[in-house]
Order: structure tokens, then C-alpha cells, then sequence
């Protein structure tokens, strides 16, 4: 008789993004004429750049004609996308990665829920505390994290590290040595940033205590300021002992195009193996590459029109941010986040719970953020919007919000 | 320090298709006058059908507008292109499967290999030898194959069916009682089927012995005899023991767009639990959905227009079918396969072995096509061809095959 895979009933509950989702359509259907507004779940509401949308065409145009059209892609990635990356994420930064460094992929979530796999089971992770939930699922459907404490809400062998206002949303080298180390900066969901200083502490610790850090990168394009790093390969001895994700969904659109990559740099080994030769063969056994239609739009990113557009779009949903950041101050609410990112973190008022505040916000304001509980005991209490709605919306939420 | 997944180590040598990729790189590397004809690996060679191109440009064209631009899919699908599939694939023969039992994916490759892992560790399959490599491997990787023997080919705790001339290519019912069963018909890599009675002795046993089957149905489309069944919920009682593989790739050309869906059936369920909340919740947690715009090019594969000018490009790849099997038969070689699916299954003549007979194509008739051995030990001196070239290329092949 089959049987399924334990891990996955350990899981409490449903993912984050799957409740909240069902709370909002719950609350839309008994109250049809309240008009919602979500700055809930990261997703962009700007449309896709004029460049992308050419180049989308073009390839579209492509698939009609036998002598252009394209088939299977390479197992990781267009030589001519992984070049573009090459160059201007990495060398224009003066970081040594080489276009065969990159795994071109359909998107950061499933790279980030993914990696894992390479890794053997009894390594021993360590998260930031609030942390986007997928690190820490992924690792419990795969039987790495222990036993769950539904009072804390916490496992049993994973190693949190808080981010809380008392540091300033910056976690502290853990007590524990692990073995895993996910990081993410710009922060989601805090909205902070760490600075390039502080991030070659990481890189020195784990290259010391023969840790790897997983450093999800996806919303660079939202840094301003000059002394955050838009990569951990910016970092001296990165390349032994870091992986770095990133994405095309907050930098150009494409929450619903679907594009990312994973870095592996060919020196980071355990023993003899390396990393680089695992993931290149998940790729090739479990993947079969991202669509050569949206690899040709990804392209289209780094053209010089591509890059003017989306210079443009960030700065559109910078200025949301901004317009959250300083009306949630200017009514009182402890805020942070928003500078470097797309993500503003407030506390709760009067001593409600981030579920309270939560419910509160969609019944009284009918707006929609994310509860802070839900990426760990440490969000409790504070809560999640994002900059990604439309000016308009924006605006109006936060005056909804200032009236209650 | 961080340690490997170490059962990645235990697979021998690398994913078939990439050996043969290195080979035939080589060999055009010096020989670059030749001109290789590859009817190896089973990509498609027409173009993307007229009303699939227009479905496509219309959603690009949406997503240049904030108004109808797209971001974050419905974890399992847009409700348009499930409903699609459920009318025309499953209703229309009669079959029920509900829209909502239906995960749509980036394809078949992937849902294949990730599939094993809402199953226990502990589960034994059993895969038809020869076999699609991902099966395999990707139970390797999860721990759950035990040791290979590199003499004989076989891991352990794997139990082979195999299928060879003696059987027609069918599998017999294994002696000992598996957990969960790999199917593929119409087969790769043999091109062979069994008949509708046949795979309702596999789905009563299935039910009898507690097993699930995992039945791939990626090459449905080319099946032309009566008597062989387009799904497995053809059968009765498939919906407590069948997850149903199924693939746009094949059928309309996607392989380098991505598409692809998972049918699971809500009473398929251990104990109390459902394998289709299992695979949803995966889905949430680890996945982002296929593009919009696939999804869209997706829906215009069941449009009337869309359904009239794929039968014609499933009509030209069988007549290249046809064209290789009566070829090879009047030249004096051992076939089979081609009259319900895309592949032709041969005898290497002359006491070859797969790869003696591949580098002899290679190199004599610079022709690529598939190694039986490496779909597993009962594929040696068996040899796959596919029919997924152009006419002009097909015919050439078979003569430059014919002179040897």
C-alpha cells in the first residue's frame, strides 16, 4: 500500500498567500459592493515595459516559421540571456561570475523551494525570524526541521534569528553553528537592508564555520542607497560559500511572465563536490527550462530601452513606498522598511495581534496587508504592505487607513 | 559544515539526452561539413500552429496594459484553460475529471519528476524496462532506489517490468507488490500501447493491491487505433488509484514553450489523506504557475481552429512515422512502434549494441537517434527513432540509413 510523505501533514496549515487569499475572497463575496484594495501578496500591477513586450512579440513571431522556431532549450538557460545577466548584474559590479555561473529558471520561489534538494537532509538550517515562509516549508517537506511547536510556532531543529526592532531588523550571527544559512536582502518582509560591511561578516562566518548561504536577492533594484550590496558577490570570498537567487518579477514585471536564476559559483564544494554539478544535473533531470519566448523578454531587460523603462517603473512603486512610509509616520504608526525596498513594516496599533490588525484593516478599510505572524513568531505583532499597487490605490488606502 | 545530498552521487554518469548532446557536439565540432539529421532526442520540429501564434500575441498584448496585464496565476491554473482541458480531454470521451482536479505546470518533465516526492521514502516502484530516464532518477535522488548495480544496470530497490519483443512491449503485472507503478502509453521510448482491456487489469490490480499508478500520457495525441485508451480514466476505478501525466508538448509543438498539467483525482487517497491536497499543497509552496500568456497559447490548442490545425501536425510527424517503420521494415530491420506514437523502437542489426549502432549512425549516416540501453538494461541493442524531424529530413535519414 502507498504511502504518502509524512513531512508534508507536519505543515501547519496552509501556505500564508493561500489564507489570506481565502479570508479576502470570503470577505468580497458577503460584502460585494465594498471595493478592496490589496497591498497584500508582493505581486506589481504595472504593465510589462515596452521593450519587454517587443521583444516578446518578436519571439512570439519567431515560433511561427519552421527555420526560427525553437524547441527544447538548453538545460540552464540561452547563452544569450546568461550573458546579459553575466555582464551587467555581476561584471558591470565588478563581481567575477561567468555566464556558465547562472541557472536560468521560472522564477526565485521555486529556486528557493528547490535548493534544498541538493543538500543533505541532516543539515541544520538557520532563518531570520520574520522570514517569506518558502525557505522554511520546503525544508519541512523534505524532513529537515525537527518537530513542531505549535505554542512558539516554531521547529524543533531549525535556528531562527530574530529581526526585530531591538536590532534593527538585522539578524545576529546565530549562538548554533548551521549548516544552511538563508538570507535575504533587501528584506522580505521587513523592508530593511544590511550593509555591504555587514554583509562580508556573513560571507567571513560561514566561509569559517563551512556554511553556505542562500542569498536571496530578488528585489536589488529597489536599493537607493550607496553602501547596501546588490549581490553577495560584491563580497570577498563569497564565491566559496554562497548561492544567490534572484528574480525578474519585482525588478521588471514578471510575477506572471515567470523568470529568475540561481548563481552557483564553480569553487563552492563539499569535499570534492560541487554544488554547481548537483544543481546542473537537478536542472537536467527535473527542469526543462524557462520558455524561449519569456528567456527573449528577459532579454529584453538589459537592452538600453529595457533598462530606461524599468528604471522608471521602480521608481514609481519607490515613490508608493514613500507615500506609505511617511503617511503611516505622519499617523502615528511605528514604520520601517521602504527606502531600499518595496515593503513597509509597521506595528500593529493598540496591542492587536497581526491576525487582529489584519481583519481590522479588511472590515474597516477594506485593505489588504500581510499578517507579520505569518513569516514567524517574531512577526507577531507587525505587518506587511507592499508598494506594488497602483499610485492611486496607494494613495487611498493609506488615507482609508489614517481615517480609522 | 554542509553536506550533499549523497544519493545524488549514486547516479551513474549523466542524463542521457546531455550524453548524447556532448557526443554529437564533438563529433560537429570535427566534422563541420557534415550535416547531422537528429532524430535522437524527441523534440519537435514545426512551427507553433497559426491560432496558437494569435492566442499568444493577444496576451502579450494584455500585458502591456495595466488593465488587463497579469501577475501572480491561481496556483493550480487559470480557471479558463483547466475548464478547457476537462471538456475536451476528459468529458468529451466521457471520463470524469473535474476542472479542479486538474494542476496545470511548465510540463510533463517536471510533473514527472517531482510527483515521487508526496510519496513516502520508503515506497517501492516499479518502472517498465526499458523506460524514460526521469522516473528513475528522480527516485534515485529522493533515496528511495537503493543500490545500483553497474553490471546489470538496476538499483535494488527498483522492480523492473521489462518489456521486449517476447511481450509485445507490454508490461507483465510484477511478482513482487510495488506502491507506486510508472506507466507511459503510447510508450516511450518502445512506441507501443496497450489496449483499453490491458490497462483495466492494471488499474484493477492497483486498486486490489493498494498501489497508485502513475500513468504518462504525454504522447495521446498520435494514438490512431480504436481499442487503445487516450487516458486512464477510460478505465473504471482509475479515479481511487491514477494520477494522469499529460503534456502540450507533443500534441502542439510546446516543448519550448512549457505547458503542461497533472490530473489527480480528489478520492485518490491514503488513509485520509488526499493526494490531491498534497500535490496542491507543493504546488503553493514550491511553484508560481506557467505563464499567463502560455496558458493563453494553452487554451488556443482547444480551439476549433486550434484542434483543426494541430490534427494536421500530428498528421505530418505519423507520416514521418510511417515513412521510418516501412523504411527500416523493407530494409530488413526489426521494428516496432510508430502506428500509435511519435517513436519507432528497432533492432540494432549485426550483434550491435545501442551505442555501437548510435556511433555508427553518428559517424556513417550522421544521423542521431537514442540508445535503448539508455532507457535501461532490456533496451539494449535496441535503438529509438522519433518522427518528430521534417519530411525532407526523415526521408533523407532513411536513405543515408538505407546505403549502410
Amino acid at each position: 500500500m502507498f504511502k504518502v510523505n509524512e513531512n508534508y501533514l507536519k505543515l501547519p496549515g496552509s501556505y500564508l498567500f493561500s489564507t489570506i487569499g481565502k479570508k479576502v475572497s470570503a470577505f468580497t463575496q458577503a460584502n460585494p459592493d465594498k471595493k478592496i484594495i490589496r497591498l497584500g501578496i508582493g505581486d506589481v500591477t504595472q504593465p510589462l515595459a515596452p521593450a519587454i513586450i517587443d521583444a516578446f512579440h518578436k519571439a512570439v513571431d519567431e515560433m511561427a516559421f519552421a527555420d526560427t522556431f525553437r524547441g527544447y532549450a538548453p538545460d540552464l538557460g540561452y547563452e544569450f540571456l546568461r550573458s546579459a545577466i553575466a555582464q551587467n548584474d555581476y561584471k558591470a559590479r565588478g563581481c567575477q561570475i561567468d555566464a556558465d555561473e547562472i541557472f536560468v529558471s521560472d522564477g526565485a520561489k521555486c529556486d528557493s523551494g528547490n535548493i534544498q534538494e541538493i543538500f543533505s537532509q541532516d543539515n541544520k538550517i538557520a532563518v531570520c525570524d520574520p522570514v517569506y515562509p518558502v525557505y522554511v516549508d520546503t525544508n519541512v517537506m523534505a524532513g529537515r526541521t525537527g518537530t513542531y511547536d505549535s505554542v512558539k510556532e516554531t521547529w524543533s531543529d531549525v535556528i531562527y534569528m530574530p529581526c526585530t526592532a531591538d536590532n534593527n531588523f538585522a539578524p545576529e550571527l546565530p549562538k548554533e553553528v548551521p549548516d544552511i544559512i538563508y538570507l535575504c536582502f533587501p528584506n522580505n518582509p521587513t523592508g530593511s537592508t544590511i550593509t555591504k560591511d555587514q554583509l562580508q561578516e556573513w560571507v567571513d562566518y560561514a566561509n569559517k564555520v563551512g556554511a553556505v548561504i542562500i542569498y536571496d536577492a530578488a528585489y536589488e533594484a529597489y536599493i537607493s542607497e550607496d553602501n547596501v550590496p546588490h549581490t553577495i558577490f560584491e563580497c570577498e570570498g563569497a564565491r566559496t560559500c554562497a548561492i544567490e537567487l534572484r528574480s525578474f518579477s519585482k525588478n521588471a514585471g514578471f510575477t506572471g511572465v515567470r523568470l529568475g536564476f540561481t548563481v552557483i559559483p564553480k569553487e563552492l564544494k563539499a569535499g570534492e563536490v560541487s554544488l554547481h554539478s548537483l544543481w546542473a544535473r537537478r536542472h537536467g533531470t527535473k527542469y526543462n527550462g524557462a520558455p524561449y519566448v519569456v528567456q527573449r523578454a528577459g532579454e529584453a531587460v538589459y537592452s538600453e530601452a529595457g533598462k530606461e523603462q524599468l528604471k522608471k517603473q521602480v521608481a514609481y512603486y519607490m515613490n508608493n513606498a514613500k507615500y506609505i512610509y511617511d503617511g503611516l509616520k505622519n499617523a502615528g504608526y511605528e514604520v520601517s522598511g521602504g527606502v531600499n525596498a518595496p515593503y513597509i513594516w509597521l506595528k500593529a496599533p493598540n496591542q492587536m495581534t497581526s491576525w487582529e490588525f489584519f481583519d481590522h484593516l479588511l472590515e474597516k478599510a477594506n485593505v489588504v496587508g500581510t499578517p507579520g505572524s505569518g513569516f514567524g513568531p517574531s512577526g507577531e505583532t507587525y505587518f506587511r504592505l507592499t508598494a506594488f499597487g497602483s499610485y492611486e490605490n496607494t494613495v487611498e488606502a493609506i488615507e482609508r487607513i489614517k481615517r480609522l
